[in-house]
């Protein structure tokens, strides 16, 4: 395996403010740390682009904001280049924005090639994979026949719980950004599909596109949208909450508590971690539905450590479909 | 069976304002109408004192107001004076604020004697203690030794549920109006009490109450009880929402969906109708927990129909204990 002679790093310069931009983080070399005892130096070959990354950049409610001036985190996928683990091992990680990482062989999770693309551990195989199986069967369980929304469709999770739950007998309504994202969503396990790009009334436009009624709201966007289906889905609907997009830049949803206790609704907010026991058994589903081709994962690719600014980005911004990816190393 | 000449009503003069007041009503004779083909003349025993009878005069979410000058609605138990059914049957519905009702007998629901006392059709063995019984078992599903924070604990369905939660084995911790409310909580399930009349800071006094953290709340109470229990509760909680008493003469709760999503917390609008398939079971344990003297039923009896005005004030405003009714006739 080719390694470089240094590693080189990306670290945060500066808060973001609306957007993400390059300039907010400083490119850098830096030694390559040979790994101690019980550690091993990894090749980082994939960077995960994440929500949570931006939010590490100005803190929230999860945790406080990472240094000025320290190297950003990031799940990623890598190769072992040395260490206490055999060279070559396919390994994942919260390996950082960087193209070596020496961490410790206890936080580094062994990997096996699938049937599915390597990548695929960070999106199909990976928590985005796990959570829209999970949400979908351990907690919103819609029987065949009735009628979900989804917002975030065209993204990483969203992209997969419209085709799984098209695989369970469900209508499917998405809501993504643009025609090109609309577009997408028909070609995959959604039955409509709403711009949010040009909704002026939310409530409306879902009512609109779900002419027998909203059973079920699998949410990865928050604020307004959230909103507007807290009102729009049926009495005894079921709202599960996976992630909230749109509050990137915006304010978080205020949920009227009459308004769940009339129309007996039930809110849930789900952390993948919360269902690591049932891990095995979504994997196993996930690959089978992999294996027989019914399910499809988009990915965006951008080139190059020095690109993951740029693709956090167009990730948190809705440029470009499913799941955003850094390939850090050309060869 | 003694019948009246007349029968007496009461209806609404005005809108309540900040509390019901016995002004807000008129009592009236009017005539007793005869039962046509498929009705019954029922003659109304218990008139059960609830908070969507103040909702019907000024009107919500739920539905309008009823016209001032019309009677007031109401559940109630009663006997058949004659009519379609057997005289002497007897038999809930909603027969309203008055001394003999004149109904269709398909709204009638024919009762039998139980173990318990006719007035608890009314409250444990009725749409309380369904509720009560439900909530727990069917959404909240808690295992033995976890911690539940109840509102409205000292109320028709809070007192049931303390005593219905230690029998599951729970510690229960309670939310009261007052030293005798709270006395009365500790004497029937619960092993802590919070008084709400020297509450400040709600949180704090929940985590005080509770030093091994909450893992339920059972929401009689809405607004700002209900918005301090979703700081409060520890992550994986769940909440079930079945009243929301303090929203009375307060603004409804707002719930902030990342406090859900980042605790992973569930909420659960509950309507006990929606339940109506598991009627049958949670009435059998009921039944089975008063043979065994295990469920102790609290009532605040009023006299006459003349009091209902001042009854329903008072259950609105906490003052009593358990149940609310009103004894209609006095023999």
């Amino acid at each position: 395996m080719t390694q470089d002679a240094q590693n080189s790093e990306l670290r945060l310069k500066q808060r973001p403010t609306k957007d993400v931009s390059p300039d907010d983080f400083t490119l850098a070399d830096s030694p390559i740390e040979a790994p101690q005892a019980g550690q091993v130096l990894v090749k980082v070959k994939w960077l995960s682009m994440d929500t949570y990354l931006f939010e590490r950049t100005i803190g929230n409610a999860m945790g406080p904001a990472i240094p000025l001036g320290s190297r950003m985190p990031g799940r990623a996928l890598g190769t072992v280049v040395s260490g206490s683990l055999p060279a070559g091992t396919f390994v994942s990680g919260d390996f950082g924005w960087q193209k070596y990482a020496t961490v410790d062989a206890s936080a580094v999770a062994t990997l096996e090639h699938t049937a599915a693309p390597d990548t695929w551990y960070l999106s199909a195989l990976g928590a985005p994979g796990l959570t829209a199986w999970l949400a979908l069967h351990k907690v919103l369980q819609p029987a065949a026949g009735k009628t979900l929304l989804v917002s975030g469709a065209a993204g990483t999770v969203g992209s997969i719980v419209g085709q799984l739950a098209r695989e369970m007998g469900l209508n499917v309504i998405g809501i993504a950004g643009g025609a090109e994202r609309c577009n997408w969503l028909t070609q995959h396990g959604y039955q409509a599909a709403i711009d949010r790009k040009t909704v002026t009334d939310w409530k409306q436009a879902m009512l609109a596109a779900a002419p027998n009624g909203i059973d079920f709201y699998y949410d990865n966007a928050g604020g307004r949208v959230l909103e507007a289906a807290v009102q729009a889905i049926a009495p005894g609907g079921r709202i599960v909450l996976c992630g909230h997009s749109s509050e990137y830049t915006s304010p978080t949803a205020q949920i009227t508590a009459t308004d769940l206790l009339y129309k007996g609704l039930t809110v849930h907010g789900f952390r993948v971690w919360d269902y690591a026991a049932q891990f095995k058994e979504a994997r196993a589903a996930l690959l089978e539905l992999i294996i027989q081709k019914k399910l499809h994962v988009e990915e965006t690719i951008h080139s190059g450590l020095a690109s993951a600014p740029a693709a956090l980005g167009a990730m948190l911004n809705g440029n470009g479909l499913g799941k955003h990816l850094v390939k850090v190393h050309e060869e």
